[in-house]
């Protein structure tokens, strides 16, 4: 165990049957990089190299130019930001304003997240309605869901590269997938199809995404209220524990007739 | 062949040798959002239910509570932005301002991008300076490359969840390797380790990811200077373009003792 994953007790569910077991998710924490005292950049990432995520992240995004122009960086406190989540660096005197400037360009160009995860969270227990309680749905109904979502993909199967989101009835019922590029694109799609059949909140289905749910997915399903989200892929630490506060059953690698269960 | 895709003629290779083929790369194109005319979002997005994006995007950022938030939204033509990728929406005139102001908030949360595709793409034009040529690279030293970089993926054999970059030299050896649950952020750490041992541009090296390659994985090779770029996934057709017109050679679906070249 790295400080990259973080333990959690699970569901493991097959045809077997249930049964608790200890897992590791990957860590999703939010990183804060600044720019001598002012943030420039979020961005949600997994803890451990921040100072080369920032010097990389500074230098693909055009505001130094080479090692030269980065005088020095390290981590700071701030009770503002969970600890070892805040990066501050201090660039070279002759680093001109046009680049010191991009980095609010920046900010738009890389963040999945725009406020501190912690923050973030809060905000959502604050503004989101409780959810209702999740479905009742048949486990074999579950293992079935991703071939169906599959079935319906039908430009993956010549690219290869979508993502794919779809909602579902508690019998299993597709009502409406989307593809994406972007995951959130295709979560953001089959929502704004329920939003546009005057169909909202989304308490009477469940939301599957094809690859894996981080922080983003989560967040999007609760403002929908959306109480069921399974994945074909992992989750993330930020994922588990955004669906453990709010009630939400959170279902991860539903594929090849099992599924891990983290929460609700 | 639908909307969400576009035909690319590429380069396959594998143990036969190689072919020119016909082939397809889901479709990657920014949409920007706007409210009354404002721009408050830029997201690459796969064509297609563009209102349905839109107007979910709104919905789970909070801008909007439901259907009759949103009063109108279509498609509109601006010469700055290429056609069909702009939309504009009509908020109800009850919608509070303190909501109309979550969208500011909101243009941090989604975007992967931050200004429209074309505009970077010229933007990176003028501003990295041109690319060595791609390295020399036997076939078989590139279709090893997986392996190496999964070997040194420690943490995805524990969680399923991360994506990782490398830097390989021209004859497979792994220089640096790192994991992140965002696939940029990956890359910005190998990069900024570079970076951090004084030794950019990175024109001695093949970056290798072990996911798809979007415009964004792109535009941070071509910052670093890297022009031999090679994922395990599929590319998008933003990649594919970004990449032929900087003369990087852009190798996809690099796994199974095979790859498909789309550029270079």
């Amino acid at each position: 165990m790295s400080e990259a994953s973080t333990p959690v007790d699970i569901t493991r569910v097959d045809a077997e049957g249930a049964q608790h077991v200890a897992d590791a998710v990957a860590r999703e924490e939010p990183l804060e990089i600044r720019i001598e005292g002012r943030p420039v950049a979020i961005t949600m990432r997994t803890p451990g190299h921040d100072l080369e995520l920032a010097a990389g992240f500074l230098f693909t995004e055009g505001v130094i130019d080479g090692p030269d122009d980065l005088t020095a960086m390290a981590h700071v406190d701030d009770p503002a930001t969970p600890e070892g989540n805040t990066v501050d660096t201090v660039l070279a005197a002759g680093v001109p304003a046009a680049r010191r400037g991009a980095a609010d360009r920046a900010m738009f160009a890389s963040s999945s997240c725009g406020v501190c995860g912690k923050a973030t969270i809060d905000r959502l227990r604050q503004k989101v309605p409780p959810l209702s309680p999740p479905l009742t749905v048949d486990d074999a109904v579950l293992m079935g869901l991703p071939r169906v979502l599959r079935e319906a993909q039908d430009v993956f199967e010549s690219t290869g590269g979508l993502h794919a989101a779809g909602l579902f009835t508690a019998e299993g019922g597709l009502e409406v997938s989307r593809e994406d590029i972007g995951r959130h694109n295709a979560v953001d799609k089959v929502i704004g199809w329920r939003l546009r059949h005057d169909a909202v909140p989304i308490d009477d289905r469940i939301l599957l995404v094809s690859g894996r749910a981080g922080f983003e997915i989560i967040q999007k399903a609760l403002m929908a209220g959306i109480s069921t989200v399974a994945a074909v892929g992992a989750p993330s630490s930020l994922a588990v524990e955004l669906a453990r506060d709010s009630g939400m059953r959170l279902i991860g690698f539903l594929r090849d007739g099992r599924f891990n269960q983290y929460s609700a």
